[in-house]
């Protein structure tokens, strides 16, 4: 780990980092579970398992006073009426939060608190985006044809909770109504204390 | 202190936050002691007490988990051939890093640790500069006439130690020598152990 001042370059157009050191691909066979229309899931696995999204980082170490950095990639499309999207997750060390600074694309962040609370917060370049501590986030592409492009800055200590919205999803979904993102209950969510 | 998540704006052409809760102004008047040429830094505060910098932030709790941020401009301009920079810090909690992404103009980061390594590197358009924990860090602009601008993010707890810097310099200058940028020793640096 060098531990000298370092930078980076970050390709707008192309979407990617000059330098990362680790490239996360989220294919559709990665996502069980995870979109609404499950038929439409499978119809459209069946034919493709099309790229989702992308994450590059930066490794640093994870612990209080690092900042972990990358570039997240939502691709554009569908699964049913669902736009692409990011699994989404909380931190594990939940009083943590995190930066976006929107770069290329349309899109929106769905957040929720454990504590029931939620938001969802437009992405366009050249805004930036507060997660504040204790928010769960996932990164919607609602383009039709762009990819989301974000890049990310968030606490060395936090660490990925994905588990919980995994099993219970968000109470939120963006999906396309009419040509247009529309934000409705999630029919399968559950409640962490029944 | 609003605990849901929040975006704003930045104007990259105008330097501006949509939103911000504070803004700093530094002045030439508030600089003295920090420029090599100090004839040259009298005469020219005798002129006009310009204005050398500026930083917009946004208030957020200064606890660990949190990630302060804001915007940084620094105008175009030199003392003697010294170009108009900031004062420079050290992080209180020296154990805190800062990330840097560049929105304009040209410039470079002055940076230094207790223990005596020293870099510089440059800032440009849609670059990201990493300053790792225990760097100092000091924005200069090398630019003719174009503000330097830069998005920058930092742990909450972080904190701000300016009174070594002031006391004691930094190591390395930036200074202009046949129209080029040039680092060179700073003639009145003291080793903090002296």
């Amino acid at each position: 780990m060098k531990n000298f001042p370092f930078t980076f370059g970050i390709d707008v157009t192309s979407a990617q980092l000059e330098h990362y050191d680790n490239h996360i691909r989220r294919r559709l066979s990665s996502m069980v579970g995870y979109y609404s229309d499950q038929q439409a899931f499978a119809r459209q696995l069946a034919k493709e398992d099309s790229l989702l999204y992308e994450v590059y980082e930066t490794r640093r170490p994870e612990v209080a006073g690092e900042l972990l950095n990358g570039l997240s990639v939502v691709h554009p499309g569908k699964v049913g009426d669902e736009y692409f999207m990011t699994k989404g997750h909380f931190h594990s060390v939940l009083e943590t939060g995190e930066v976006y600074y929107c770069l290329k694309g349309e899109g929106a962040m769905v957040m929720e608190t454990p504590e029931g609370d939620w938001s969802v917060e437009e992405l366009r370049p050249g805004r930036v985006l507060y997660v504040p501590p204790r928010w769960a986030h996932r990164s919607v592409n609602i383009g039709a044809n762009e990819d989301l492009v974000t890049f990310f800055v968030y606490p060395g200590h936090a660490g990925h909770d994905y588990g919980t919205i995994e099993k219970f999803g968000f109470r939120k979904l963006l999906v396309e109504r009419e040509g247009k993102p529309q934000v409705i209950d999630n029919p399968r969510w559950r409640a962490q204390s029944v």
